[in-house]
């Protein structure tokens, strides 16, 4: 079986990621990031959804995005959003978040002779932020392949995105097809540390809408309805 | 004035390049990356380096890299190479090292409103890493122009590689004349707690053959001459 990293945060597209590579049979190696994220309760899930999806392994790495600030995830004194009338790209962005996390599945990657990397971004049914669009994936994969010694002895590194350009009820059929049991699953923003959802963010607003596109019932325990 | 985020080791290349960014009259923010290295003396040469060179700040981020092994510089049971033999990319290659670190310091800028990270590779005198040639930094600059929120906004961001293509004599003689006193870098893979070199591993080696084709006095306190 081939290895491939699987960036997985907990939220319902990181997970359906990860049921998709195991679908592909790679052995797959979880990575999620503590990176000072106020919804601590995903990283619960996230360890949930590595047993439960049968990741071979899971390693949870910290990195102090807080300190730098810049985003209402990780600082906060900075309310999130949950009126879902943003134009612009909301204060929920964190900063080279994504770039710093497929940095880290690069190394893992090559420690574990590893050339597949997964992750669950989305340019439909998301939130505007950047780097969730298939041109800085393309971007990433290019610069990757320059960087790592496995690149100079010709082993490319793929940067696999299947749920890129589908919309959130598409993704969610295709989690439930693969048995996916969304509901040890948290997309919430502020979820509080039972795992119950706010209803109202932009992330809660998004998944909820995908399962009521999908005619399928939403197993999230929300706190508004 | 214009702010910009530099990357600092410690070392003889980061602190040439922090002098370099300062005289450009920027004002800089030194980012150091405590990643598990064995030669935790570097950290304590980056803080005595930015404060030597008027750095407005210094963050020290830690990213525990060790956890994925791989490297010499992270895994005390790899020995350091001392002779000076190899002829491949030596185990003191650390996966994407310089990708996590430019990621990291693409986020900070992004929170301080910077477009500019200057970082002290160098492709002429250095042990063959990947992520030090002129077009992985190109493509990591790519990549980071469509990463950001900023990039969306039309702000574009400049990896300055001032060092990129300098002979290490060339780099030692624009520290110099930038008034850089070298003793307090530390440039040693195996440097002990007080901060003396080991005089024979790759990157003693180079500083050392840097300051004999310079023609100066190297202040750097070896263990073996």
């Amino acid at each position: 079986m081939k290895k491939a990293v699987v960036l997985l945060s907990g939220g319902l597209d990181s997970a359906t990621t990860l049921a998709i590579a195991r679908n592909k049979q790679f052995q797959c190696y979880a990575l999620s990031v503590d990176y000072g994220q106020r919804h601590e309760s995903e990283l619960v899930a996230a360890r949930n959804v590595a047993r439960s999806l049968g990741a071979c392994s899971q390693h949870v790495i910290k990195v102090d995005l807080a300190a730098f600030g810049g985003s209402a995830l990780t600082n906060h004194s900075i309310d999130i959003p949950i009126t879902g009338q943003e134009t612009d790209i909301p204060v929920t962005y964190v900063p080279a978040r994504n770039t710093i996390m497929l940095s880290l599945a690069l190394a893992w990657a090559e420690t574990l002779g590893s050339h597949d990397i997964f992750i669950g971004v989305n340019a439909v049914d998301y939130s505007g932020y950047p780097d969730c669009r298939p041109e800085y994936i393309k971007a990433f994969e290019n610069m990757a392949n320059l960087a790592t010694k496995a690149a100079t002895k010709g082993h490319k590194t793929a940067i696999h995105t299947p749920l890129i350009m589908l919309p959130k009820e598409a993704i969610i059929r295709q989690g439930i097809a693969l048995g996916l049991d969304y509901s040890i699953t948290i997309s919430c923003y502020q979820a509080d540390e039972a795992g119950s959802a706010c209803g109202v963010c932009d992330s809660c607003r998004i998944r909820r809408t995908g399962f009521n596109k999908a005619g399928l019932m939403d197993p999230t325990r929300y706190r508004q309805s």
